[in-house]
């Protein structure tokens, strides 16, 4: 705080709260809102009907707020002379409206230019919790050919047995699962509906779960019966992303540089135009969190940074190929966390 | 809009964007914002890969945004010379503050004031999609004495069972189920645990879904095996808060005038320090929206507002009691959505 200048952070829904504090604010009207500032203890604005929830505040002085009181004056009284003030990226508009109502003059930025940067490198108790997330979806996966029957049934009834493997795997929370078949397989974040998958669809799935708060994350592409020659042609073309970005993974290198290395080998196989995303993003206590590999982001990668590597190509109206892993920055070069089979698996 | 001099409504995650068109964002860290202003057709910005999602745009304008553009200089163009402008209450801070950083001089509202004036009344098939998923609930609560037991078992088991029971029952998803046992019933939005529930337990049970989009919300308190005469006090306390409260609905009344009905009724017991909450929220397709049951809201009810009555009172250390319903401000009085017996029901 003291070099960037920022006199006050407020933080509220997300994951820098629990991450600093342990206590994550509920998603709700209601502001929770913690005031930290360079000296003196950190002031947690919460309604009052949540504050059993808190337990002891430890360091933190609790300022419980009752249905009728103003939070925001609350939070103006913490926040005092402090006018250049950092706030939480994912707090809501219109608390921060409220805020800035309540707090004249001051200059606002969000909290992740600060808080990225401790969160971004994992330390090896986080690390560990994100290598047994990832093998639990791995050992999810590894179950599908032989346990999930595809054709003639819908996508939602896939998603739901997806969701039901990640939690008997050990998460406590399977967070989404995406399945997008044949021609939906194109959109990349599609939603599963009541379509009704046939032999001859390549099926997109992507899911992940919640493990002890932390993240997984995983895609594969699954054919239904054989594949076609463009199908493996695609997914072959996919793989060799996957590959590549991997192992262009080391301490040094940009996050751009790996988005590069990955979009590099799409191009050369004349698929460019067709991967309409970012190689990758962290993950950590949230699935989507910096660093991001996208061109433009000039961020070095350090040991201990965890996310994301997957390209894919969409064809519309045709299909998708999406092949996910999370990986780790080691000393040396890439740490793989997931490590199921790449392969373009045939499902029935 | 005009009325309130409002120029442009930049409206992004939560429901006033499903509400008005269909869509609803994804909540991400790549923002998806709709400009709507007093004339012209609206614009929404939107990441490319989630464009396949939206479909045909209608009168809507798609701006797509690439990984490598910037997505607040779209917004901008779309806001133009727009000055006072209207957030969605949900936004990100971090997009706010980006749009505001590149739409100087403006003055900024939170969007609720506009849309909940909308949103408020519901047309009859919104009250027909809220009644039945309070239907919905109604039958799982129906089943929960004979199906479910608690003794023994941990609050995460029948949490998982109440969910399980909602989606058995008709509703998409099981969105949220509060199982607060023993002392954890005085937390009024306890995280159920591993606490082991034993006889002699009052457990609060507060759960719900989405049917069709729409939310439904209702709570009851079991008593495992016979309860004490303090434990039947409070319920009976609480039961007849509940019912004034009800009871009292009529159009024209305000909302703080509900808030207070239940309040006199437990005040006038003894508990008033103990109902630590407002009496109820509105319920649409958010679970929490306008009107809110609190004691400074001097809106009116109007025919077709939805929301919860659901007083309580937590003895901290001891228990708690909670009883909800999803209740419509009927023409001539109120319309209750839930019917599922409100008696201290024994469970084993």
């Amino acid at each position: 705080m003291a070099t960037e200048g920022v006199d006050a952070v407020l933080l509220s829904i997300g994951a820098d709260l629990p991450y600093l504090t342990g206590y994550e604010a509920m998603d709700s009207e209601r502001p929770t809102i913690l005031v930290v500032k360079g000296s003196g203890a950190p002031v947690l604005v919460i309604p009052v009907l949540e504050a059993p929830r808190v337990g002891g505040g430890g360091d933190v002085e609790i300022k419980a707020w009752a249905e009728t009181d103003d939070p925001y004056a609350l939070v103006s009284a913490a926040v005092g002379e402090a006018r250049r003030i950092a706030v939480g990226d994912q707090t809501r508009a219109a608390n921060l409206l409220a805020i800035q109502a309540i707090v004249p003059g001051a200059t606002w930025d969000r909290a992740s230019d600060l808080t990225a940067r401790l969160r971004v490198q994992k330390d090896p108790e986080e690390l560990e919790l994100l290598r047994a997330a990832a093998h639990g979806v791995d050992r999810s996966l590894a179950r599908v050919p032989g346990e999930l029957r595809f054709a003639g049934r819908t996508e939602m009834d896939v998603a739901r047995d997806l969701q039901a493997l990640t939690v008997e795997e050990g998460h406590e929370v399977a967070a989404f699962a995406i399945v997008a078949s044949g021609p939906n397989g194109a959109s990349p974040h599609h939603e599963p509906g009541d379509r009704v998958i046939q032999a001859g669809d390549l099926v997109v799935c992507d899911f992940g779960g919640r493990w002890q708060g932390y993240s997984s994350d995983v895609t594969r592409t699954f054919s239904v019966g054989e594949p076609s020659a463009k199908q493996e042609e695609v997914h072959r073309v996919v793989h060799a992303a996957n590959q590549v970005a991997r192992e262009a993974i080391r301490p040094g290198i940009t996050c751009q540089e790996v988005d590069r290395a990955a979009r590099a080998v799409i191009e050369e196989a004349g698929f460019g135009e067709l991967f309409i995303h970012r190689t990758g993003h962290g993950i950590g206590l949230e699935v989507h969190e910096h660093p991001y590999m996208v061109e433009g982001n000039e961020t070095p990668l350090e040991p201990g940074m965890t996310f994301s590597i997957e390209p894919g190509i969409y064809l519309p109206g045709e299909f998708g190929v999406r092949i996910e892993d999370i990986v780790a920055c080691g000393p040396d070069g890439v740490d793989d966390l997931n490590q199921a089979d790449r392969s373009l698996l045939v499902v029935s």
